[in-house]
Parts: C-alpha cells; structure tokens; sequence
C-alpha cells in the first residue's frame, strides 16, 4: 500500500453547507455590504485554495515535520519548500483574504475564509501558522491603531512582504497575563524602550518575509497591577523608516526555538526584548482588551486547525481500511476472490470512521454558523442583529476553540487507530496528524480555560442570558421540521431541554459556591457542544431533506449515527456536573503530591 | 522549574493493595506452592525494583527517546546506557522474577511482578520491552517447548545472556494471522527452512544480549489454510552448539528499524528470514495456541504499561501543578505573599488530576486482582478453583489490555494538559509519555480486537456465563458492605445490574444480527470496565474503612469522586450499546471513500 498520505479537500460539503444549509449567497445579497459577492466567486476561490493546498502546502508536511525550523545562532529557517511556499501564498492574495479592502485585502466573509483555511490546516497545519498570525496581528492593528501606524504597517503584512506575531506569554506568565513582567520605559520621542523574555511566539523569528511586526504586551512604569495595566506595543524585528522602507535591526531577536511534539515546522520562539524600541497601540493600559480581537479570531482557528486534521485523518483513514484485507466480515465472506474482506466490513472500524465524519461535517457547518455571526458583527447594518450577533459570537468562540478541537483530537486518535500498527509509524503520516492537532487544545488558551470562560463570563455572569437566546434560535429552527425529520427534531428538542435544565442548576449552585462552576466547566462545554452539533444535524437534515440522491441520503443517515453513538454522551456530562465540586475541592492541596 | 521529570515508585498504594486490599500474605500461606512467599519478602522486592527503576531507568528514558535505537548495515544499537542497564537488571534476577525456579526463575508470583513491572514501565517502557519479550518468549517455551529446547534456551533467556522475541505480524498480515506467507520447509536433520518477512518485530534485532531467540509463525508445504495451519518454530540469531555455546550465524536478521510516534529507544525491525534453520516448537499446525501462551500475558503486561505511564504523569503534572502559580482562587486569594495562588485550587486542574489518580489506584488494584487470578490457575492446587480462575483471566484479559491503556491514555492526556503549553515541549517528557502509551492501546491486539474479543469469544460464546459469574463475585462482595459505605455499595451494585442487562441485551441482539457485536464491542469493554473499577473502589473502601489517618480517608474520597465524576459514564456507553449496529452497517462501502 502507498504510505504517501492523501487529501482532497472536501468541497462537495462545502458547497452543501454554503449553499444548501445557510443559503449563503442569500444572506450575502441581502447585506450591502457583501452584495459584490455571490456563489460563483465563493466557488471559485475554494476551487483555488483546494489546488494550492493539495499542490503547495500538502506535499511540504512531512518533510517539515522531519526537518523541523532550525535555530542558528540567532536566526530562524523553516524547512525547505516554506519559503517558496509562503512567496506563493502571499502573490495568491490569500494573507488578505478576509482583510478590509482599504488594506490590500479582498473582504472575504468569514464563512468562507474558513473554509479556505481548513484545507490549509488540513494539508501543513505548521505553515498555516505563519499566515495566521500574520492575519491576527493585522486584525488588533486595524482595529486599534493609529492611522499612521495602519497604513505603515497593514499593507505590508497583507502583501506577505512583512509578518506579525502576538507576543504574550512569559516563562512564569500564560493564561495569567496580569503578572507579566515585560516592561516598556517611554522614551522622550514618544516611542518606548521594550524589555524581557517572551516564550512560545509562533512565527518569533523566520525567513519567510523581510520584516516581521511583534505585537507585545508589557507594562509601563507606572501601570496599575494586574490585567488592567497591561499596554500593547508594536515592535518590529527591523525599525520602518518614514518611507516605508527596512531601517536599522531593533534590539529584538529569538533566543531560542522550542522542541515540540508536534508542528515542528512551526518556529516556536523564546523572544528577547533588550531595549527594543516600541511604539504604542492605542491607550496605554488598555493593550489586552486590543490583544483579544487578536486572541478571538485565533480562537475560532484553532477549532479549524481541528476540523483540518480530522478531515484529513479520515480521507486516509477510510481509504486505508477500504485497500487493507484483514478477517471476513461477521456476516460472511464478502470478497471470496480475495484472501480476506476489507477491514470495512468490520463494525467497530465504521464506529471509528464514522465518528470521524459525523465530526467533520458537524464542525464544517459550526465553523460556518459562526463565521456568519461574526459576518453579521462586522457587515450588517442593523444595531439589534448586530448585538445579537455578538452575544452568539462571545458565548459561541469558547465552543468553536475547545470543543472543535477536543473532538477532533479524538477523531484524529480514532483514524490513526484505523491504521493498526501503521498509524504509530512516521511514514504513514497519521501519528505527525495527532502530534500536530494537540497543541490546539493547548495554545490560545488551554481548553479548560475555554472552559471557565464559556461557564463563567458567558453564561453565569450574563445570568444565562447568552445560551438562553442561543437555545431559543434552536428551538424555533428545530419545530419547523416535519415529522419525518422526528429522530433529529426529538434529539435536539431534548437536548435543548437538557442544556437548559442544567445551566439553571450551574447558576443557582454559582450562587452557593464559588468553586462550583470551575469544578463543572468542561463537562459543560461539552454539553453545549453536543447540543450545538445537534441542531447543526437538525440544519443539515433539512437541507438534505429538500433534495434528492445518494449524496443526500447520507447526509440523513450520518445525522442519525450522531443521534444513536455519539449524542448520549450528553447524559454522562450532566450527570457529572450534577456530582458537584465538593468531591473537587475536599482535597488538601498537599494531597495531590503525597505519595500513595 | 525544574524540567526533569521525577518518578517515586508509590510503593505505600502498592502496600496497601497487596496487603490490606487483597490479602496477599494469607493468600500465599495458604496455598503451598506459595507459602515460601511473605509479605516481608514482598517488600524487599518491591523496594529493590523502586531503587533500580528510579536510579537506573529512569535517568534513561529522556535520553533515550532523543537518541532513539540506531540501524545500521544490519546491526541494531541501543541508545547510550541502555547495555549497562540491561545487564545490570539481568544480573539482579529481575528478568526471571515470575519464571520458574526450575529454569533459575525466582518463582515469583504474578500478583507481586505487575507491581515490579509498573516502575520499569513507569521510568521506561521502551526499555522494558526487552526484557517484557525475553519473559514472553520464556512462557511460551516453557508450556510447549521439549525438554531438550526448554533446557537449551530457558535458563540463559532468564540469564539474561539470550533474549527473546516474538515474530507474528507480516506486512500483509497483522490481526489477521491466518494468512501469513512465511514458509517452514522441512530439512532432513528435522529442523525446518524458514523463509519470510516479519515486521514490527519488537526488539528483532539489538546489542543487549549475545544471541537473539526468534519465536517464528510459519506455514509447512503442507498446512491447512487458515489460523489451524500455523506452526511456531525457534530460530536463533546464532545457532546453539551441542555444549550450549553459540556456533555460526542463522539467515536471519533485520532489514531495517522502523521510526515511530514513541518508543524510540525500543528497535521495532523489520525482520528478514532467507532460508534460517529453524526449529519446531510443538506439533505442527499448533502454533497459534503456544503463541498465545505468550499474546495473553503480554495483554495483561500492556495494561500495566499503561499504569505505569499513569502514574509517572500523575506525579510530574501534581508536582507542576503545585509549583505553577497562575491566577487566583475563585473563593478568593489564598496565598496573598505569592504573585499568583497555585493552579490547584482551581477545580478544572483539581479534575484533571483527580481522574488521572483516580485511574491509577483502581488500576493498580485491578492488575493485582487480575494477577491474583492468574496465580490461582498456575498455583493452586483445587480444580474447581483453577476453572473458575481460568474463565476470569479469560473474561478479564482484553479489559486489562484495553480497558486499562484506553483510560491510562486519557490520563495522561489529562497529566499533560496541566502543564498548559509546556506540555508540548519535549525537554518536559510529558509528551514523550503520551507518545510512548500510544502504542499500547495499538499492540498486542488492537483495543478494538481486544473488545471483539470479549464480547464475541469471552462473553456470547459462552451464553454470558463468565461474565455471571464475575458479576455474581462482585455482587456478593459488594453485600458485605455496611451502610457507611452505601455510596460505593450502592453505585457498585447499580453498575452490576446494568452491566448484566445490557450484556442480556447484547446476547438477545447477537442472535438476530451478526453484526451487532462488533459495532457494540468497545463500548460494552468500557462498560465491563467501569463496572471493574468500582469493584475496586469498592474493595479499596472495604480496607480503607477498617483504617484510621489521612492516607486512608484519601482512598474513600477517591472511591466517591470515581462514583461522582468517572462512572457516569456508563450510562453513555449503554446508551450506544442500544442505539444498535444498523447505523453503523446500513452505509456502503462506497460511502466511506467518497469525497464529502
């Protein structure tokens, strides 16, 4: 068999979901602001981007995973092919696919650029990366810059001429910014003099592009303590002279790379700021609240990232199990002219398949779901949808980040469980898959502090206000289905009532106990996971429904495995949240490191 | 922070399993080909194996992960100090520690060698690999080799002069034994002609031991086709001598090692066979029965490989956890002179570790109880009590496999997700931990082949009648429980009454369909499973109420978090379990390949 991995980029469903299951061209027609686009010129770019991934960037991921990027003495390479790769990438316009016109971008909704960077994230998941932050960085400059800074700094970077990182994390510091300790002294030209350490800055150093614009937290002299004395700052590897062209090298540079378990193609940078020179990113004081647009949009990337890898892990997966010959099926010979049956015939093989592609379609339609609200943050003209909008996005980015990829995760493990003892070899590709997909539950924020904040500033202290809505869109959607749509109708219905009963339960035991919703909050994002998957399945089901053909058909029957394997594990996660966090909290800390 | 993992065996858990959990000591006096066993010899043992897992193997596992095993022109090397330390085990007795005395084995019992086995793996698996098949290898000559082989190659394997392997799987044949192609051509001294390939052969070929002892699958000209035409032959790397010195080199020898997600330090080869002398071992076309002598305990050893990395990764994310300070406790500041309180007092954190403790003492107990059983149908001397051991083994061998890898793995997904992004860096070994475990849910028998395993041949075969049974034990233990345990009694004989009615379920729905035990197979293991490990809490309970001090008050707060937190997950497996396999069957075969 050919150890060589495969990828197609799944466009059959994206056209379904764009333009069966959210009528996508409709919804843009109907917004002035995005009446230039329409299903054609949707097409055509996913057309596009599925040529570059399986072309540029799918044939450079195991050969950047085994040549790792390279430190030397204080330089970055990233493998061999990155670079050419990243020149092509740039001259294709797709840095700027969804950036503002205004900048160099070509305005694309955010429905679509998902899509477009999950073939990305399938095929190198380390070279989307760089673009990535790249994209980020340029979304907290365009909303918090000055103009000057804007125009010195957003066309370049959406060119791919320059790069940007988000500098945040400290070697004592990582979801615990308040306690940075990088300082920022004003100098009398008003720019500042930057110092410290920054640890794990994707993309810190690199020779994709001529400059690369760090984008870093630090506190001022006289900043108040914690979070609300942190300040942003905009300091590049080369200082911009007032032409635009590259000045003297500012006194900032890696120290280091990380060696990682996976996305070893994807330079993680230990950072040194020894007296750089900075300059200021709105108000001071104010950096981290300019910091989460960035932390937001990666966020929604990551559950890409997840989507990617599990689309790419069952491609390979189903096509292995389809070519390997192994036992007969339970109900008899299938192949009497071959040695064995496909392990398909196996029912414990489709389990695993198949909880792969019920992931992947439900995310595909999730991450379009969001994308949509976010489309309606930033395009639509009406004030009220907008702030609906928003109360889905905030309640719906920690679902979109942990959830996304904690399923995923799974997904890609059973894929490479397909491959037997294949999966746990390099060549096969399926072990570098999970290895790179883990760090998505990890980075922009661990998934339990996705977690805490879903349970905690999104639902609790909004009084539920957020999934209240959230559930009430459901049900309105779900009681227009017709009874021959009654397995999926019934499944949300009820796990709408679920979600609902057992958020009630978190607030009042909120109020009893502080560390109540802590103890609960991943079992938490789990079941508003689950419940968003359902009604994702109720949306596809009714697409589905409304045509005709294979395609179709099993789009249904998909939706009712997800009903029948996977949605029960609602139960599990009530019935643990339900436990409470006594059983948590009795324990003394010295517990935990006694020997037993 | 210090980056270098630590390891403490946790030999007070292990005391207090084998001596107040289960007994040991009277259970060894009573039976008399164990009564020359105490508990004061029991001790020395397991404080002997801390010393050398801790001083000796654990410095190794690092480094020997970073320098993998070496292939060159036909030779395999070990990474640095992996000799020395092989040697130095050898030489203390520990590779013949459960052999028999009769071979210079030191006779020890299983209940006692799963507790010495958990530190080797817990400080490093890829090393204990070796020695692991030089024991296999040792049991399956010492049921059906001839006295003449057994004299030959037992007591230099236990030596530790010669090693042993196992040679199963082909490139075309891995689950699937029947149909390998390796030829036994007959030779007229009555030694056979061994031609073939053979991969993922676990230490096929190294530098640890002066000669390497293959136990080969092969098919003669004249086999039946099928599992019933495989014979089990002895190839040696060098041939043996009459005077038991080595002679000339055999045909055999790697063609090359393969590169792995883990265990870098363990040589998987490729072995070559061109015409080897081999030497039958056993009838002809008997093979599979000797082979799985040695498949059986090496399933159980699995399982304690996954302990083993549970409990490594338990102690270093306990220990990163209390150093790492990061945000503030939610019922308020705790430690007000430290910039920030301990990751542990937030719950999430406080959940994750718990669930890893939790899988590590429920574990530990059920590979001494499983242990236990193994000893009574290799020691004891009542029929009736060896049958009765014999069906548990049977029932409770793919549990210990898979049961106990599948949740270890999670385990130490949860360990390293405490770590935050540190978790990912190598220089930390938690990801080398969960590269390393993967295997173990792969090897020996996929988790999937495990679970067909006991539901087909362990559990419908038989009417359910070895799972009855296993139920009725635990039922009539559970019973002995007073009211102040009514938690564990209560939850352990609700999980036994669902645990026997899905088991029903799944027997009735057999009849129909033969394919629903197949789709239904790893969620009734993990049912099975559960209901195990509250058994065990149940007994941990049981000896920890008799008890007064905070080690034992710790066991039953565990016993009611496992109740609280882990065992609802029952309800979802039997939930899916009834969701039945035409979701899972009804799709063509087409359908998995076709582009979404």
């Amino acid at each position: 068999m050919n150890t060589m991995p495969i990828y197609n980029a799944p466009l059959a469903d994206m056209r379904f979901i764009l333009n069966d299951v959210f009528n996508a061209e409709q919804f843009w027609q109907a917004n002035e602001n995005l009446a230039h686009i329409d299903a054609a010129t949707a097409e055509a770019i996913l057309e596009e981007m599925a040529k570059f991934a399986q072309n540029v960037t799918s044939p450079l991921n195991r050969t950047g995973d085994e040549e790792g990027a390279h430190y030397d003495q204080g330089q970055v390479t990233t493998p061999a092919g990155f670079k050419d790769a990243f020149q092509q990438y740039a001259q294709g316009g797709w840095i700027g696919l969804g950036a503002d016109e205004e900048w160099g971008g070509q305005g694309m909704p955010k429905m679509l650029t998902v899509l477009a960077d999950e073939m990305l994230f399938a095929t190198n998941p380390s070279f989307m990366l760089y673009p990535l932050l790249s994209v980020g960085a340029g979304m907290a400059l365009n909303s918090y810059a000055s103009q000057e800074q804007k125009e010195t700094y957003l066309p370049k970077i959406y060119s791919g001429e320059w790069s940007g990182t988000m500098c945040l994390t400290e070697p004592h510091a990582g979801t615990d910014l308040g306690i940075i300790k990088t300082k920022a002294e004003p100098n009398v030209d008003g720019s500042y003099h930057i110092t410290g350490t920054k640890i794990f800055i994707t993309g810190g150093d690199h020779d994709l592009s001529q400059n690369i614009i760090h984008l870093v937290l630090a506190k001022t002299p006289d900043a108040p303590a914690g979070s609300r004395g942190i300040s942003l700052f905009i300091v590049p590897k080369f200082l911009v002279n007032e032409d635009g062209s590259l000045g003297e090298r500012n006194a900032v540079g890696p120290g280091s790379i990380e060696h990682k378990m996976g996305i070893k193609a994807s330079a993680t940078c230990v950072m040194n700021f020894d007296g750089a020179k900075g300059f200021l990113v709105g108000k001071e004081n104010e950096g981290l609240a300019a910091m989460f647009v960035m932390m937001n949009y990666e966020r929604l990337s990551m559950g890409i990232q997840g989507l990617g890898a599990s689309e790419f892990a069952y491609q390979n997966a189903a096509q292995y199990a389809t070519d390997r010959l192994q036992g007969r099926s339970a109900s008899g010979v299938q192949s009497p002219n071959k040695p064995a049956d496909s392990i398909l015939v196996h029912g414990d093989v489709r389990r695993m398949l198949l909880n792969v592609r019920a992931n992947n379609e439900a995310s595909r339609a999730f991450a379009v779901y969001v994308g949509q609200q976010l489309d309606i943050t930033k395009f639509s003209t009406d004030p009220e949808a907008v702030k609906k909008a928003n109360n889905r996005v905030a309640l719906l980015t920690p679902i979109a980040k942990a959830y996304l990829t904690d399923t995923a995760f799974q997904a890609t493990l059973d894929a490479q469980m397909c491959f037997g003892g294949h999966g746990y070899i390099r060549e096969w590709g399926m072990e570098q898959c999970v290895r790179d997909l883990r760090i998505a539950q990890i980075y922009e924020g661990t998934n339990g502090v996705q977690s805490q904040d879903l349970i905690g500033r999104k639902t609790i202290k909004c009084g539920g206000a957020f999934i209240a809505e959230y559930i009430s869109e459901i049900r309105d959607f779900t009681n227009t289905l017709g009874a021959d749509l009654n397995f999926i109708k019934d499944a949300t219905l009820d796990a709408a009532t679920e979600v609902e009963a057992i958020t009630q339960f978190i607030i009042e035991q909120a109020a009893e106990s502080a560390e109540f919703p802590n103890a609960a909050a991943v079992d938490y994002l789990h079941a508003v996971g689950l419940l968003s998957f359902a009604y994702m399945f109720a949306k596809i089901s009714a697409a589905a429904k409304e045509k005709s053909g294979e395609f179709y058909q099993n789009k249904l029957a998909l939706a009712q495995y997800f009903v029948g394997r996977i949605l029960p594990e609602l139960e599990s996660r009530i019935k643990k949240i339900e436990a409470g966090s006594d059983l948590v909290m009795s324990f003394t800390e010295d517990y935990f490191t006694t020997q037993s």
